[in-house]
């Protein structure tokens, strides 16, 4: 913790520069000898069986080099978790925005004329939108699976039935969960350029650069190696950018036309056909003990899936289960249920499921709480994990300073002071929430992370690892933990461009995985790298390797006696191998256990985050309004790695679960979708958006890098239920369907007043 | 020599398909964000003191980011053997051609709208053209060096005057070479792109991407690592894409303007500063014994640098001694000059210096053959080096098929028969040569070469090598001997980009090193990771690794059976170690000895190739037309990796030296090219190339790549003498000064029929 001469201090992004001189260069800047433009002929309605599709007239269009349709395509199912997509739509359509055909031409005014052109005849059918109501018997068949059920989810531990009977306490209620969008700056794009040999080269801004390979090979019917994929900066992601259609649409034009071919969404078409947060329908019920404890918990969930299974099937694993981690549960039971449904098909946002589970139940310990009679810290307390804890699913919790989260939040936040003014519509609200870094049930081959670090001619290093950067920072955070784990200053390290010719094969950005795990990696990779150098600086010196050792980037002695420079070595290695690098390899193996299919019993994660938020809102009576003035996110996030780009991550967290929260949703109308733009989608802005405190507490992790934590989701977990609880504080009520719009909180507090909600009213 | 899979079978060049489909990337191509466009202003003049730039109006045209001039450089004096560079004329410009400023603009247009707007004050010099005169005390000061004399070379062994005493037959003569173009497809050009970090990445079509950065790094006082190059696919270079101011200019304009920067040249301005073959003036005398045995040879060559020295040093030396290596020379001598003129600087071109020097040896060979009543063939067979032969210069032939390769020759050219058949204008001429495979005092830290190799998880291979592909098929060898090494099928293997952040620091493309160099160190390579992939299979399958070999693909045991495949090794591997790639290293160390200073003392190659060329040739006595009607060339070139690459090398290099011997001239007027296009600048066209005859004789060193020699520079080295001969055997006259134009012709026939040269004349 002590003792670190890189990380652990505020460090400016290394990329900042580039991005903010417009010189980084994005998968729109690229431009290729005869690259055509792509574009996509998205469905109208929500559920049809495609009669015909005449693309004559289109393919006639002078300019237009290349028209197809699905059977253009390889026609391989294909999928993550669960085949059911195909490159373009198969005989039907699933949801307003699927992809029906595209067009590769010289240019984007003439694809988009060549789709005007395309004439698709459909067969519409009924459709239905919500997964509860898709997931009965008589509902309309989407995907050919009974009751529309894409994937179910269901563990049990304990004696739930009993432990409720045993409890003093039992609170049950359903929430609704929206499906939002990730809003990310760039919007998904591609540019695939056909190569000799009939490799393919993706120039992609993704999350998933190695990963994303495996299921292209598969979609495309080729070999994992001749998908080439280079990521070009990439402006955000949260989730959204993994596997998408568009990047295979790509693909399949470049290889019918034998030339580069660019896609580019519009804000209109990424929010069709994007993957948005899972939306999700909750019923639960938990059982506490007078003194608090929970005692026992039923879920029963329907999320809804939209056209085709992606990584919904996780994310309802880890809307069932994930939770469970955070606090002491014996007796739990899930049942969950994805469910397609003719929206827009979802997938992985942030919080992947736990920031939706992490909802129901922190609303639940408020309420618990509060007809307790308990300080909702204080029942969080009594019921908080702690180091060595071992969960009823098996997951060991290693290193944990939830409670240590919960006391320092509460103190900063001035909680009980606060809990006891009562000024009228203010309220202040507490919210716990744990997470993973990195799941080995993702890509269960293995779930660690490998790095390569080569030492170049001046002594200086460039470290090359599967793991990427959407703009979270890691680049910055893995050079200070290569420069600290080589002892060299931070200018004396480069990030390689993630390249899959030249990079590891990283599993990529998702779970809170990549400073943990990626992190040690390169750990590895630099003393693998360190006792290279040193065993060829004791050739040429002819000192005992055991007396040298790098510091600040020098090759000293025992006595700290500078023996040689780093650039001296590097040149000398360089000139007596005739040209040679001097590479270091490292990785790591995390250990994990991948959840058993049946029994769900394993331990996922290298590692588990913890965090307690606590927003203060102001409630406008008159109109509904909700306005979060204060707030504070204590996380144990392991060793801080850069300070500076936790505090970015928080509060992005936070920024992103207050829009969550309060404005943001998809809006269908007729199963079509309406708010498409940032007009009528409501992001907050920077003035929704309150000062924050971030108070980091490391717990030092024994197996990260560097003790390092995963951070991106941990600080979007629990924004929702800490604002909710706020509200409740403020005004009284319980909302428990998103988002908490005016009308919603309006009529809320006018059925309170009614007293039709049947609790007692604070602060009226 | 047999047994092998893939070496030794004609492959068509692994980059064709993408070349002629026009998917090739080339630095033309190349786009990034805020692009920028410059040009280069030249100077109008031959030779002037700079008085005065003004840039004012130039500076407000809109669209101009940026106008420079020396000013604006850092003014640091740097250069390849001899630093007399600036990166834009410094007080003096010192040909017509000269880089004095440079502009950035928006787009090409307005960049060349305001060269015209930049007023440069010029006080005119006089002007000198020919090396010889410039060389005299009184000749106009060019660039601060006494006589203008930029270098000089002096070698002297045995006893050279009285072996001259000694001689029976003493030939005297002076010869004339020209400053011709490599007139290669793509012109010099760069984008220059300023990293974070004020690291520079340059997009150049270049031989030499690793070497260069000494340079340029020098030149910008910048450190080596920080100037990053990507070699985009390169239009051919035949020694001209070496170092180049205008990589530097495009470079100052991105470090001052903070974008990239792109500059082409177009045809007329690569003429003007371009980086033709030095020209030269040798005055060379040998003398014979009766037998026709070498007994003496002294050198006088001044040779032409141009306004500024450049590779023109080791041109001077390679024109003064490397052809002694061919014959068994004990009493030879040669003072070379190089010589600054008023001409655009000169350096390195296919055959560098050797080519000029083998015209001068081996017209004379022909004649002393003629007046002593030898064979031409036969004179050399008695004078050729053999293996193991020891050069006076301390040069150690290892292997050596030499006098096979005139034998050979002989007999496919029916050189007795048609030497008989007495055919009006018909002639047949024959040459030889020796040359290097690469020259260790070119970069004298070291002169090997390295190789990485990657396996990827389908069990095919990434080849990382510094040495390069310009068009010569390059890669396709490299990656036929990576596959024969590997012993896998060729598509198994992929030659990664030029990229100096990955790959080794290769010395480049030139002396015809890459194949017996780059080749060695990739079989190295292989073997290594062969090595490492056998450890791996020995301990997956508990399986001895003795016991474990590779064979197409696949690990067999002793009885030749499968054990598994590599791809699937490739995956366990992958998986086992966290995402990790299996690494192989290899590098050559040539034990070359780098030739002493003064003494010249050395044994500069790996290994020595060799050739012997015949040509036939009609010379039309109305019109002084001559035409190579049929040619054949035998070739020692160690070992044939790609039969259809080499014949291809042979082919450009026979079709390069007609163009020099024929037709290809820079014609100056008051020290102005004229004709700077290829309207003027005559290249032979395929009816000027007659079909020819390849002929290999493998000698197999023992020391390089699957035991390759050079090959790129012996197919031109004897093709003008070899015509010069031929156009001798058909009309009778001994041209002596380059190009062989109709008029030179016709004049020597004229004089010939006065018989005023005095030597008897034939076949007329």
């Amino acid at each position: 913790m002590t003792g670190y001469k890189t990380i652990g201090k505020s460090t400016p992004f290394i990329d900042a520069a580039e991005k903010v001189t417009g010189r980084a260069v994005y998968t729109t800047d690229m431009k290729f000898p005869n690259m055509l433009y792509g574009k996509i002929l998205r469905s109208t309605i929500p559920h049809g069986r495609i009669v015909g599709i005449d693309t004559s007239e289109a393919e006639k269009l002078p300019g237009v080099e290349a028209v197809i349709t699905a059977k253009d395509t390889p026609l391989i199912k294909f999928g993550i978790f669960h085949e059911d997509w195909y490159i373009l739509a198969h005989e039907k359509v699933r949801f307003a925005g699927d992809e029906v055909a595209a067009v590769a031409a010289i240019n984007e005014d003439i694809a988009g004329e060549a789709l005007k052109l395309i004439k698709v005849h459909y067969e519409e059918l009924p459709a239905v939108f919500d997964p509860k109501e898709a997931a009965q018997p008589d509902a309309v068949d989407i995907n050919g699976v009974k009751n529309n059920i894409a994937s179910k989810f269901h563990v049990e531990r304990g004696n739930v039935d009993q432990a409720f009977e045993e409890s003093h306490l039992i609170i049950e209620k359903d929430f609704y969960t929206t499906q939002v969008y990730q809003a990310y700056m760039e919007t998904m794009a591609a540019v695939v350029k056909p190569e000799d040999n009939g490799r393919l080269t993706f120039y992609l801004p993704i999350q998933i650069p190695s990963k994303t390979r495996v299921t292209y090979a598969k979609a495309l019917g080729m070999k994992i190696e001749d998908i080439h994929v280079i990521q070009p900066t990439t402006g955000g992601g949260f989730g959204a950018k993994m596997e998408t259609v568009l990047h295979l649409i790509a693909a399949v034009l470049a290889q019918k036309t034998g030339k580069p071919v660019r896609i580019i969404n519009t804000r209109e078409e990424d929010f069709e056909g994007g993957n948005p947060r899972v939306p999700m329908h909750f019923h639960v019920k938990m059982g506490f003990s007078k003194e608090g404890m929970i005692k026992a918990k039923d879920l029963v969930l329907y999320a809804g899936a939209g056209g085709r299974a992606c990584y919904g099937v996780p994310v309802l694993g880890t809307a069932c289960f994930r939770h469970d981690q955070l606090y002491k549960y014996e007796n739990v039971r899930a049942n969950g249920y994805l469910v397609y449904t003719n929206m827009v098909p979802s997938g992985c946002f942030r919080g992947f499921g736990n920031s939706q589970g992490t909802f129901c139940i922190e609303c639940i310990m408020d309420e618990a709480a509060e007809k307790l009679g308990i300080d909702p810290a204080d029942i969080r307390l009594r019921n908080a994990v702690y180091p060595g804890f071992v969960s009823c699913h098996g997951w060991v919790i290693n290193s944990c300073l939830l409670q240590e989260c919960i006391t320092k939040a509460v103190e900063a936040a001035q909680w009980q002071e606060k809990r006891k003014e009562k000024k009228s519509g203010r309220g202040i609200g507490l919210a716990c929430c744990n997470h993973v870094s990195g799941y080995s049930a993702f890509f269960p081959p293995f779930h660690g992370s490998a790095a390569v670090i080569r030492m170049n001619m001046d002594g200086k290093f460039l470290v090359m690892s599967g793991e990427i950067e959407i703009g979270q920072g890691q680049k910055t955070a893995f050079a200070m933990m290569a420069a600290e784990a080589l002892d060299v200053p931070l200018e004396n390290v480069r990030m390689a461009p993630i390249d899959t010719d030249y990079i590891p094969f990283g599993l990529g950005c998702w779970a809170s995985r990549s400073t943990a795990l990626g992190g040690k990696a390169i750990q590895n990779a630099a003393e693998d790298l360190k006792g290279k150098i040193l065993q060829f600086v004791s050739q040429e010196y002819g000192i005992a390797v055991e007396q040298l050792s790098i510091a600040n980037g020098v090759v000293v002695n025992t006595q700290g006696e500078e023996i040689t420079d780093l650039s001296e070595i590097g040149r000398k290695y360089l000139y007596k191998t005739n040209g040679s690098y001097l590479y270091g390899q490292g990785y790591v193996d995390p250990g994990t256990v991948v959840p058993d299919m049946a029994t769900k019993m394993g331990n996922p994660s290298i590692t588990y985050p913890f965090a307690c938020h606590i927003a203060e809102v102001d409630v406008d009576v008159e109109t509904g309004v909700v306005k979060v003035i204060d707030y504070v996110a204590a996380h144990d996030v392991g060793k801080v790695i850069n300070p500076m780009g936790a505090e970015g991550q928080i509060e992005g967290g936070v920024a992103m679960g207050i829009g969550w929260a309060l404005t943001e949703n998809m809006v269908y109308q007729n199963g079509v979708l309406k708010n498409s733009h940032f007009l009528d989608y409501r992001l907050p802005g920077s003035k929704d958006v309150p000062d924050m405190k971030s108070i980091f507490l490391e717990s030092n992790d024994p197996n990260t890098g560097f003790g390092s934590k995963g951070l991106g989701e941990p600080a979007i977990n629990p924004v929702v239920p800490a604002i909710a609880n706020a509200i409740h504080d403020a005004v009284g009520i319980r909302l428990t369907e998103l988002p908490f719009t005016p009308d919603k909180v309006l009529k809320a507090i006018q059925e309170k007043k009614k007293n039709k909600e049947g609790e007692p009213c604070r602060n009226f």
